[in-house]
């Protein structure tokens, strides 16, 4: 193969052939992306299509778009002179595009996403990096052969430089392939399954206090204390403009776009799309950002993340904060590591939710039942979060 | 604090702690933005949160979406030949912004944006450039303690050099406190409020022509008369799209996106999300810009600028022009100073408009009770604009 | 004419004059754009306003958007690695962006796009590019004075350094003027109509395979045989976000984005906005790409395209594809020349309309008439493409 010598070809026109081509429906073929129950296999690894550049415009109207009030990722002179190079991604752009780079390999035929455990965010992503993500099968517990099963699964995101910028468990649930179609086989991965072992990220030390201004004077690590809880005022009404957001974070899952797909369903996901849950965490995370994590200048990790009902476009989301740990940083006299839950719930304000639910908002969905406590239509996610806040400067 | 050193943070395992913090109702607070007219003092200055990055793309999308025709924001080829060093941010996303910036300090609890005056556009903004914005209270009218207030204050946009872009005034109606939580105080401001004593723009002169074709050929300064009245052909129909587009621009106020808010108002205000009036002016000057502004070179500024009333999803916006004075531009024989009022109505078109309520279209809505007249209910923008217009070439 | 010393304009305080300017609705005009039949000539040349600047957000925001699966327009990574010296914007992005550059000469007034052919692109468009476009009106079919006529036009679209990047003809169905307002001349034009005479594209050469898992394993050119029906599995519902990405890409035509002037026509196209058909060839595109695309290197051509039915906010539609040829690509072994038709069917799953509509939905609307069959309601869109596709690497 000639490396040096461009391929010149010539564009003549096009005649018309399809009338020539007889039809054949003999011929048909329907590839199938995700995967069955029964195609997933404990410790079977997927490189994951496409791959993502990031660029400076997309991720500040995503930060904007979610309502982000961290300069950080707003602000390219304030991200500068905390010391990073350039303005960093959010995390929440991070986290949801590669989620969705796995979609079409993990859980484009996911019933449903049960959880995230142990998302930890090794690295900054900035413009021009582009990311990949890969994903190994931990666990595939079945439940019996008319019940979908639930897998447990590891997924990395690299950059252009095969390092770890995000790495994450998720459980999702799914069925048996039964009669349907086989999906598309995935390409055979030839490379050694990505990850830290010992995952460590390396921060800039910010060189001091920056236009006071732009942020709040009661949102550094001394603001918080164990037990605080926190209702963030504004909520957001998500319109039909999620379906375009989730393509634009490369989710695949016709769920949330292709309204004969989710009307075709039976039970309780029939109907209008559902928002991809991601995007509904970046905006309950945003709505909480400028009473809680103005001053962050790293999100450690989330874990317990649960969707306990979905979103649809029409739906009012709000969100609730509550403080759970607030540590020291080890080597970091400058910067707490606090601990929060975000509770986000929908068509009733936080604070309105907050003295209607009371104590129980806070209580994980799954657990209540063995406590004897119902429900609570209106809590649509909960999470813990960790994040390193800066102290209030000398 | 070591400079050079970065903070290596070791991520570890994240434990479930939610349910070991007790839940304690009495640790809840309810951080509130914006202000009420009670705290509100003139000479009271608010250094404002977050400032915003413009990239090209962003530039460039804001330009289009809101149907800008002056290819100076459309195509960098066209500005560099104008002389600029960069394509420029279009007036109305640098206005836009600004006004956005200064929101969660000056207007989230406002109950209306009653007018803009003395609006001025000091220098380009060109990608990288990172505005903020700083806010005084010029005066606060009270109407008695049962009714809301008026607010008159005055913001100052600089960029990343401290080098002022937009000043302009505005009034806003405040309701007073009574029984509502306090809102969250804003910083200290440490630094002298910004603004220019003897504003004046600079700007380049064009090389000539260029690509004749890239703008029509009746839009010359030499086309505008004082008396003129121009229909603009085409309306634009708002969609939902506008609570994103509030929020892209940085706007925080409730009103603009949050059903359960606005819902919960009483009066007039209740309902359905309003259009964020910013986006409103975006639209119609972009409506009116092929027949008006395509030769534009600068926008001069804007007064008495008046949202006559609420726009929500689903109304079709429309504009008319009339031009109001043509004069010498001092020192630029190429270029002169066009004047002219920009009308918004909504749900007619601008043609058919005209024609049902015909010269009162052009009277200032506040007026009309002193003049017997009506006010005219399909009437939702009235400004003043003065551009410097290039003049026919040679 | 001074070059090198800038202007300096005071920005005196702005008094309001509106008042004072007496309104006088004889001096009144309504500039219209597009061109009635009558307006038309053969061999009449229009150089289309205002240009429009390609950045690699917006290029890979639209392939997000629209659902691309080829790394080619998502991964600068990959992009780079083929040979390219920057990510390409997608066809359809260049597509969409050079016929809406025409619109406000060519169709502005046009009451149907007809039909697409011999599209071809010739160059690679990369961030920072500007486009132009020039159109030249080839031949105009009279079919009586009662009745709208047909254009067939040809569009050349050309980069910062007049290079040809694409082009194209269509026919658009235009009425006569009768008694409506002339349209606004367009500007003389004094360059030559650019095009190429012999077409040819140059393509760089890949080095190899790339980071195998960012493709598919099974949509090489050997995987394709003629006669091939492959049934895309997801839908798009489109939302009302066509009007801002209509105008994103710079298309100025009401029928789009005003439901005022939609709603005032007469007839079937009535009602609604309708959405712009590139956009709803782009989505087909796109949800076809993963499946048929993903390993092509370039888009050679396009032709008999038709939107045989309209698309509406809230319809949501699926593509099929059929093989028609796999040919030899002449001095480049690795890859074949496929040639495909691309159906596009709307609130009916693809798989569905298959089974319903068979053999029919290949064949073309306008010939079922002869063929005594009738047209398929479902069916929204036909047209053959011819992509340049990697063999499978040895």
């Amino acid at each position: 193969m000639a490396l040096s010598t461009p391929l010149t070809i010539q564009l003549t026109p096009q005649a018309e052939i399809a009338a020539d081509v007889p039809v054949d429906l003999e011929r048909t073929r329907q590839p199938q992306y995700g995967r069955y129950l029964d195609e997933l296999e404990p410790g079977q690894v997927f490189e994951h299509p496409r791959g993502f550049t990031f660029e400076r415009a997309t991720m500040l109207d995503f930060a904007r778009n979610f309502m982000q009030a961290n300069p950080l990722y707003l602000n390219l002179q304030y991200a500068t002179a905390q010391g990073f190079r350039d303005l960093p991604a959010s995390p929440q752009m991070v986290f949801n595009v590669t989620l969705s780079l796995g979609v079409q390999n993990d859980s484009e035929k996911a019933i449903a996403n049960l959880g995230y455990y142990q998302v930890q965010f090794l690295r900054p992503v900035y413009a021009g990096d582009t990311l990949r993500a890969f994903t190994k099968v931990l666990e595939r517990k079945d439940r019996g052969p008319d019940k979908p099963g639930i897998a447990r699964i590891r997924t990395v995101g690299i950059n252009q430089d095969d390092q770890v910028v995000l790495q994450y468990e998720r459980k999702i649930m799914v069925a048996w392939r039964g009669d349907r179609l086989p999906t598309t086989p995935a390409p055979a991965v030839t490379t050694a399954f990505p990850g830290a072992e010992n995952p460590a990220v390396e921060l800039p030390l910010a060189a001091g206090p920056f236009a006071a201004g732009l942020t709040g004077p009661n949102t550094y690590a001394e603001d918080f204390s164990p037990g605080d809880i926190i209702v963030h005022a504004n909520g957001r009404t998500i319109t039909e403009e999620h379906m375009a957001l989730t393509y634009g974070v490369g989710n695949s899952h016709p769920l949330h776009f292709d309204r004969i797909f989710s009307s075709g369903l039976a039970g309780k996901m029939s109907g209008e799309p559902i928002v991809y849950g991601g995007l509904v965490f970046a905006w309950l995370d945003g709505l909480a950002s400028r009473d809680v994590s103005e001053h962050a200048l790293w999100e450690l990790g989330f874990t317990e993340g649960y969707h306990t009902q979905p979103a649809f476009a029409g739906d009012t989301v709000g969100a609730l904060s509550r403080i759970l740990a607030v540590e020291a940083a080890p080597g970091a006299a400058d910067y707490a590591v606090v601990t929060m839950q975000l509770i986000g719930v929908k068509n009733i304000s936080a604070a309105a939710a907050l003295e209607r639910y009371g104590a129980d908002l806070f209580i994980k969905e799954d657990a209540k039942r063995d406590l004897g406590k119902e429900k609570i239509p209106a809590k649509i996610f909960e999470i813990e979060r960790r994040l390193l806040i800066r102290r209030r400067p000398g």
